[in-house]
């Protein structure tokens, strides 16, 4: 389609893209749903029945708009976590706010670092915004920070990019680690720490939150152990000065009413959180069994999700994932060699992942007669 | 409070401004919850029960991400209006898609017409992404199509904001005025028609849809007329290479899940929405006698609120104003002269609207002792 001529040369350079393509499309192009939803990382265990209910009712009053100011969420979040309110931005979800930061620190030719294979939806802001990215590779599937700051210092980077426990590969650093990292910003250069997945993580790869250190900003969100995709509600942990930068270009009445009631009701029950890390953690353990037993190996996660390497390179692993989703089980891969090895499942319920143990064996051995050694 | 020195020179120029302050600041520091709720254009009517039923279904499944093409809702959509689904963009409420529009359109200096004392939510975006604001009078209340294309001609405008049926003044132009603006619209400009209001309207108000055309972008809402402020759904219809445009920037997975099952739930129900409409109709009778009975005159409106001439100057009308919200009436005010001085009140329950009028007296007596004539 011939863009529209009134555009700015910045949104007329950019692609009509989209960085992920919904299992929604795929249904409908398949003509039948997923037997299996286990390709988004979300939390098949759902939300806390008492977030589930502050939501029910909730609805009669959605003719109201949301309090704009978040008032009574980030005052939770804040005691939640042992901070002061002026360091908390809740936003329609993490991607809305890393838009948000994009747009405050990068303009064109701005420079922004981040692994080669990490969160799209980032890169996608970021060339939004006509910032430039470079890249750093993965380091035995992890996230490489030292990587990640020499290239940062190298181009005068404003802003880097690093999910810990990391998607698509569900590895982690430990807090030390973090914290070294965190000493090593550069001077005018921000460290956006993505941690949607930090719930899952074992206790000592997530720093104690000093919300004052202006090196860093963190993202968090109830769409993952909290069950909330669906409702798009994150938020962000930093600097006062930057959290209310917010305020200069956000969304000010976007966040959804029901979504706010939800999130609070979820904060309040920690008791379903626990409950929700059991399933998660059996649910883990549960797909790597499936992997051994067909001859793969799980990569050990701090997430809901596993990445499983399936022993060749990515058009193998394609294949193994065509076979999966033409068999009614939606999963990802990575985009990026050599993560791109792998294929990515997220946790399920004993029924999702029966059926992804019936379809493996078969996926797999099409893939071996379609991509031959 | 100092700002961060790593953002870019257009975000350091803006202010940690807010369109507008919610109610629920005001609640906050009253210490006690408004009477009534008549200041946002809120429909206390709500939205239809089957969509309340269908949102309070679809929480147990908030787990999952909404469908980021919003295939059900745009068809739907689609079907109702009679055009292609490819003219038809959702977004999480028209303020998103404002914003998006403006992105798409307006970079630093980019000069962009609207009427001085118009949505100033639309303003906010144009000063964020950099554009030039250049205003032109209301004229007997109304917004000046003739004066909005002349300014437009003048300042070489890539935007024109109108909104049709106004906010805050509630009145409106019919299609052939309409339609003369948008044939007068030069070129490589385009005309945002908010329509925000347009199911309160007669219906010889509404220009045709004519989608392909590319001097018109218009906006509607699930905010007003079904009820659903809280839920943020709006949409775009407009020429298909624009709509696809907004792929380029758009946050693909911002749309809420329930929100959007609600809203195809609303569409589906025009039996409740005729309903609205007549509540509606009957609560603008009833503020504009209660505006009468008082001395004061109510302004023809074509939308779910009534400006009301206080008959004197802004000073005046900000008493009044103020003698309602202490009185537990959330009601808000035109920003600029002169329609400064009228108040807006949004159409209310019986019982809101018996509030409003036992308050009223008793507002307008302490603005007369207040402001002296």
């Amino acid at each position: 389609m011939t863009d529209d001529p009134r555009l700015t040369p910045l949104a007329a350079s950019l692609p009509a893209t989209v960085p992920f393509v919904g299992p929604e499309a795929a249904e409908r192009s398949m003509g039948q749903p997923f037997v299996a939803r286990l390709g988004a990382n979300e939390c098949v265990f759902g939300p806390s029945p008492k977030a589930i209910d502050a939501m029910q009712r909730a609805t009669a009053e959605v003719w109201k708009y949301a309090d704009p100011e978040s008032h009574d969420l980030r005052h939770a979040l804040a005691g939640h976590l042992g901070i002061d309110a002026a360091h908390i931005m809740i936003g329609e979800g993490s991607d809305t706010l890393m838009g948000v930061l994009v747009r405050l620190l990068i303009g064109p030719g701005d420079a922004v670092v981040t692994s080669a294979g990490a969160y799209p939806t980032f890169n996608f802001h970021v060339a939004g915004f006509g910032g430039t990215l470079h890249t750093v590779p993965f380091k035995d599937d992890r996230e490489d920070p030292e990587a990640l700051i020499a290239k940062a210092k190298e181009v005068g980077a404003k802003l880097i990019y690093l999910s810990n426990p990391d998607n698509p590969m569900g590895t982690w650093h430990d807090a030390t680690t973090m914290n070294r990292m965190i000493d090593a910003v550069p001077d005018g250069a921000l460290l956006l720490m993505d941690e949607a997945y930090c719930d899952f993580a074992p206790s000592d790869a997530i720093p104690q939150l000093n919300p004052t250190d202006s090196r860093v900003i963190r993202m968090r969100t109830f769409s993952k152990a909290y069950g909330m995709a669906g409702a798009r509600v994150g938020y962000a942990i930093g600097p006062a000065p930057l959290i209310d930068a917010f305020n200069k270009v956000r969304n000010h009445f976007g966040m959804n009413r029901i979504s706010q009631i939800g999130a609070l009701a979820a904060l309040a029950d920690q008791d379903w959180l626990s409950h929700v890390r059991s399933e998660v953690a059996i649910s883990r353990d549960r797909i790597a069994g499936i992997a051994t037993r067909n001859g793969l190996s799980a990569l050990p996660s701090a997430t809901n999700f596993v990445a499983i390497d399936c022993g060749r390179d990515a058009a193998f692993a394609k294949a193994v994932l065509s076979g999966l989703v033409s068999r009614g089980i939606f999963v990802r891969m990575p985009f990026v060699a050599p993560q791109n090895r792998c294929i990515r499942v997220s946790c399920g319920t004993p029924a999702d992942l029966d059926a992804f143990a019936a379809a493996l064996p078969e996926a797999l051995a099409d893939a071996r007669n379609a991509v031959p050694t």
